[in-house]
């Protein structure tokens, strides 16, 4: 009785791993968590004052379906204050997550039989997001030899006729990787030349390290940028993110919108308010510069006993990491590691059909000696066998 | 560029209305809204502190994708104290408001071509939410005589080769008709003689007068049944709702849930805990009784300047009343008498193919004499005509 497109729909397949984590946990085993996508702060008390202040205030209303009007125009002056770009207030959708902005986007761009073009390894809901609108996933392969970067070739390589939406992600998951501005740009002429719609999600934008990265906005007006106040900003739990779309296709999205959840959470619009506060985006610079100090200590020492990481990963809280030197199914692997080494990783099946076997994530969302003892466990554990 | 499906979805034409009141007030015009489908108070005080409390805590993370464990209890529990009812915590699936509910249920339950069910009038989201996965729409047809209420005969004659799903509400929006137990039991029996999947919207239960009702839950363990926070429980901006679904379906629900939306907002679900309490309770009977008071003053001067409505709806805040009496376009009638006699009330095009022109839906969500000096407003009118 369940439709077939529902039936399709992979679970993540962590969120058994992480079943068993909590299992082990209950038991007393002491269990170092890696796997899960979110980061481990709390949100920025400037966000939660606010937050409490609107619900002192008894703002508990449905706001407009596109979202209320300050917050759209906060997030409009932002881009003017870190890319000195001057974005319309109305082109700010503000959307309950960033998973409900690509799910409604799939819904506005994509006919069945459409073509929608995705990288491997990527996050996977997407693939979702598109079979389930009826849509065809065009996979592009990356490679690790070339830091998961997309490039033209590969680009032309995984086009068919059919395809009508490509969706990037910069920084990436799993794989960190922060797309240089030159290739970003090859790719926005790409997907003009090609009459293919291009969204950008920059969900990670903010968590980069090393690198400049800008919003692709900056190159077009013509794409679709997702954003979140999840990673970057840690309101994972508030649910609420936003989309920049073109001007001329507001109307639209505010009737999807409207049906498909009337609004965003409103609690969390007034909350986000504060978002952009001096206190809250110097709480915010420290935690990334924190996130960075963890990549730092976490890769040489994953490389150090044996993990393969072609280049470093310059975003995001990701490390996607080469497992085949222990392991030649790394979903095995991960489960094994989870009961004898008592740390929980996610098996690459979650993220790509061409490298599922030989790769692993690790987020690195706990503190650097958590980290290292994760390290010196799966070491230990695999001399052991 | 945008994919046909989108194009098909129409705007509440409600929208329209509401935006043109907000530019009439913003010039300084008095308006009486009775035209969004909100309840006008805040939400309950032991629910803001709860919710207060839950940020202070720093309850800022994910959940389970199908809730908090404890939320899922407390609604299970519910349904023990209002219906004795004993339902297991495991089928309740907390979702991000109902809209994203029914959204949800589409997809799990309709292959392209499939029929669905929905009555006419009825919610204006629910026909999109089946074309968006490639559904087709068997309109039932309801009677104004029958005082809105669907029977075996209407779902005889709506029935067609195709039809997979049942989706009916009680208490119903726009029509405020609250089924009889016999009805529904009738409407039971004939799904499950059909094999069409029922789907109850019971987002108004609680919201009834003069009669009982109670949950489709107590008649069979395999239907659906969506439920919300946002009008019994005053909560429409948190975006919190839930089912009760099958048991041995509820994988496919997480699963789903994971992908399109990761997780209902957290600081709402935690405030909700608060829902059921004694305090909580107390006040939301004392503004169910307000409501019944304010219908209980609306219908009889509705009636008595012209409106027909045959039978007094018994649940909900809607009185669907029929117009012709007036003006042959309800539409046009609604613009005219927003501009002309600063009174804001819902077209039946929202809400129907078939008695579209005919009907406004009057919501009484605002107090008492607010809605005497309404339909003082619409006579004087209607009489300078």
């Amino acid at each position: 009785m369940i439709a077939k497109r529902c039936q399709q729909v992979q679970p993540f397949y962590v969120m058994d791993l992480l079943a068993k984590a909590k299992q082990l946990q209950a038991s007393g085993r002491d269990i170092i968590h890696l796997e899960v996508g979110e980061p481990d702060f709390t949100t920025p008390q400037p966000i939660i004052d606010a937050g409490i202040s609107a619900l002192k205030e008894g703002k508990t209303h449905y706001t407009a379906a596109l979202g209320l009007l300050e917050l759209r125009q906060a997030v409009a002056a932002r881009y003017q204050q870190t890319d000195q770009l001057s974005i319309n207030a109305k082109r700010v959708v503000i959307t309950p997550g960033s998973s409900s902005a690509l799910h409604l986007l799939m819904h506005a761009l994509v006919n069945p039989g459409d073509g929608v073009m995705l990288t491997d390894p990527g996050y996977p809901c997407n693939k979702h997001f598109v079979t389930l609108v009826g849509g065809e996933v065009l996979p592009i392969n990356l490679s690790a030899a070339d830091g998961f970067q997309l490039n033209v070739e590969q680009l032309d390589e995984a086009w068919k006729p059919n395809a009508k939406v490509l969706l990037i992600a910069s920084p990436a998951n799993p794989t960190g990787t922060v797309l240089s501005q030159d290739r970003l740009k090859q790719i926005v002429l790409w997907a003009k030349a090609k009459s293919i719609r291009l969204i950008v999600d920059e969900i990670y934008l903010g968590l980069h390290y090393d690198v400049d990265a800008v919003t692709a906005l900056a190159l077009s007006d013509e794409i679709i940028v997702v954003n979140s106040f999840s990673k970057y900003f840690s309101m994972t739990g508030w649910r609420l993110g936003w989309m920049v779309v073109p001007e001329g296709e507001v109307e639209y999205f505010d009737r999807l919108a409207q049906n498909l959840y009337l609004c965003a959470p409103t609690p969390s619009q007034y909350a986000a308010l504060a978002a952009f506060s001096d206190d809250t985006l110097a709480i915010l610079e420290l935690r990334r510069d924190t996130f960075q100090r963890r990549r730092d200590v976490l890769l040489p020492a994953l490389k150090d006993i044996g993990f393969g990481v072609a280049t470093p990963p310059q975003g995001a809280f990701y490390i996607y990491a080469e497992s085949s030197q222990f392991a030649a199914d790394s979903f095995k692997w991960c489960h094994a590691l989870l009961e004898q080494a008592g740390v929980a990783i996610t098996p690459g099946r979650d993220f790509s059909s061409q490298s599922a076997e030989r790769y692993v994530r690790f987020a690195y969302t706990t503190d650097e000696s958590r980290l290292l003892e994760a390290v010196d466990r799966i070491h230990s554990y695999q001399r052991s066998r």
